[in-house]
C-alpha cells in the first residue's frame, strides 16, 4: 500500500478583528498523520492513542474531506479509498483548529498520493467539509491557513476566494485554559445583528491590520488588533481573558485575543523575550485563578501542511 | 500682505467597501484657493465668481478649520488672520469631496504660510472642523486624501490614526448626474443596525481590496469592490445606477460605486481605452433617461494638496 506521513500545524482563526475571515497557522503544535491509498472504496481513520474515532467516515472531520475527493473524483477513480492513523497533538476543544489539522491534512495527503491533481483552493473546498462535522458550519479560517500556511484572508465563501497576506517574524504565545468552550455554543451567543458604527470600527481595524502585515509594521499591527463585536461577547466563556490581555500587553505584546472560538489566547510580540514574558503573565494569572492550563511559545508556520514522502 | 496659491483636489470617500474609513484623491478636478496671513484676528472667506458665501466664518467649510488653528496656537500668535479667496471647480453636493477640499485646502495653506509647523496628521485633525459644518459629521474619509494624497485609510477618528495605502495607475471615471443628494440625508436612511453575516463579508472586502491594492492585483481589486451594506441603501437615490454599474463592468471596468454619498458615480480601469468606454456607457445611459449629467476621467492623486508659493 502505498502511504505517507505529513504534518498538519495547528492555526488561530479571526485573529482578532477578522471574525470568520483572518487564520494565521502555527510552527508547534502539529498532528501527525500517517494516509494511505486503499484499492477499495473505503475510509478508515483510526487514532494512535486509541481514543475512540465515530465509526461512520463521514461522521470524522478526517473521514467527510476524503469522501468528498473519492465523490468528485467518482467513475474516474471507482476503486479508490484511503487509510488514516492520527497521532492527535492538537487538543480537541482547545480553539487552535484541532478539527482542521485533521481535515486539512488528510487532504493534502490525499492529493499527493494522487499525484497533485489539485489545488490548495481545491483542497481547501474539500477540507471545509470536515469543519461540516465538526461545527455545522462549513468555514475556512483554519483549514486555509493550515493548507496555505501564513497567514489567509477567506475573502468569500461562495465564490470561495482566498488571499494569501506575508506573515511577518513574531512570536505567538499562546495559554489553553483547560474549560471547554464548544464552537457550535461560541457561534450562537453572538447577535445576529450588529451596530453599524462597530463595524465600521471593525473593518477600520482589518484594514489596518492587513496593511499592518503587509508592510512589517509592527505598531500598526498592534493597534488594529481590536476586536468590538466579537471579543466582548465571547471572552465571557474565558475566566481571565480581561486581566491576560491586559497584562500581556503592559508585557509587551503588540496584542491578541481569543484563538478561534477559545478557550485559548494568544498574543503576538516582536521577540522572544517579550514572547517569554508574556508567557509568565498567562501562567502568573491561571495559577492565581486556580484553573488549569497550558503555555506554549511558537512562531508562524509559513508552509502550512507539511508532507514527509 | 504673505499670500500663497494652492490647488486642492477631489476625493473618492468610502471606495465602495470601505464605508467611513477609505478615501482616495484624484487628479481632477481641483478647487484653487489663495490664501494670505492677515496681522489682525479674523477670517474671511470670498468666492472669485461671487458665490454667496456664508458671512460667519465659523459657519464655512473653509473657515471652520482656519478657526481652529488660531484657537490651538492662541496666545502665542495673538494677531493671526486669514483672508481666503476661492475658485470653486469642485461643485458643491456632486460627491467628490467638494466641501473637504475647501477645508484641506485652506489649512495646508495657512500651515505653509506659518513654516510648516504642523502634521499632516494635524491638519486633517482641523480640516475635519470644515466637514462638521458642511454635514454635521466630523468625518475624514475625504479631507486626509485631499490631504496626503492617494488611498487613506481611518483606521479610527478618535484617537485620529491615518494610514497610506499605496495607489495603483488606474483611470477613474466619474459621471455626476445633476441630482441633488444631500450627505445629511443620505447619512440618515442608513440603519443603525446590520447583520454580522453582512458585516463579516464587508470586512472580508475591504481586506481584500486593501490586499490588492498593496500588491497592485487588479483582478483582486475588482473582486474586493462589493458593497453589501451602504450601497443597496444609497443607491436607490440615484436614478440609472445599477444599469451605470452592470454597463461600465461590461464594458471592462474593474468596479466601482457610489462617490461619498453620491451622486456621483466612479468606476475604475486598468486602462484610458476601458475608461473611455466606460464614461461611453454612462453617457448613454444618462441620455437615455433624460436627466443632466457630467463625466470626466482623471486618474488617482498621488500628492494631494499643491502648493503654488
Amino acid at each position: 500500500m502505498q502511504q505517507i506521513t505529513i504534518k498538519a500545524p495547528a492555526t488561530v482563526a479571526n485573529l482578532v478583528c477578522g471574525f470568520d475571515v483572518l487564520g494565521m497557522a502555527l510552527e508547534e503544535p502539529c498532528d501527525i498523520m500517517q494516509v494511505g491509498l486503499l484499492d477499495e472504496p473505503f475510509v478508515t481513520v483510526s487514532s494512535r492513542d486509541g481514543f475512540p474515532l465515530p465509526s461512520d467516515p463521514a461522521q470524522n472531520t478526517a473521514g467527510a474531506p476524503l469522501l468528498a475527493i473519492m465523490e468528485e473524483l467518482g467513475a474516474s477513480r471507482p476503486g479508490l479509498g484511503f487509510e488514516v492513523l492520527i497521532d492527535k497533538k492538537i487538543k480537541p476543544g482547545s480553539g487552535i483548529g484541532s478539527s482542521a489539522a485533521s481535515a486539512a491534512g488528510a487532504v493534502v495527503a490525499a492529493n499527493h498520493l494522487l499525484g497533485n491533481i489539485f489545488s490548495k483552493q481545491d483542497l481547501v473546498r474539500f477540507a471545509m467539509f470536515g469543519e461540516k462535522v465538526a461545527s455545522g458550519v462549513k468555514h475556512a479560517d483554519n483549514v486555509a491557513p493550515c493548507i496555505f500556511g501564513g497567514i489567509t484572508l477567506i475573502r468569500s465563501i461562495f465564490p470561495l476566494d482566498i488571499v494569501s497576506i506575508p506573515a511577518p517574524s513574531l512570536y505567538v504565545t499562546v495559554v489553553h485554559p483547560q474549560i471547554e468552550v464548544r464552537t457550535a455554543d461560541a457561534r450562537q451567543i453572538l447577535r445576529k445583528n450588529v451596530l453599524l458604527k462597530d463595524a465600521i470600527r471593525q473593518w477600520g481595524n482589518i484594514a489596518g491590520l492587513v496593511a499592518g502585515l503587509m508592510r512589517d509594521d509592527h505598531e500598526l499591527i498592534g493597534r488594529s488588533l481590536e476586536d468590538v463585536i466579537i471579543e466582548p461577547v465571547r471572552s465571557i466563556l474565558i475566566p481571565g481573558f480581561d486581566e491576560v490581555k491586559r497584562q500581556c500587553k503592559e508585557a509587551g505584546a503588540l496584542g491578541g485575543g481569543i484563538s478561534g472560538s477559545g478557550p485559548s489566547i494568544f498574543m503576538l510580540s516582536r521577540d522572544a523575550a517579550i514572547a517569554g514574558a508574556v508567557e509568565g503573565c498567562m501562567k502568573g494569572i491561571y495559577e492565581k485563578i486556580g484553573l488549569s492550563y497550558h503555555t506554549y511559545i511558537t512562531t508562524i508556520n509559513r508552509e502550512g501542511v507539511k508532507v514527509y514522502s
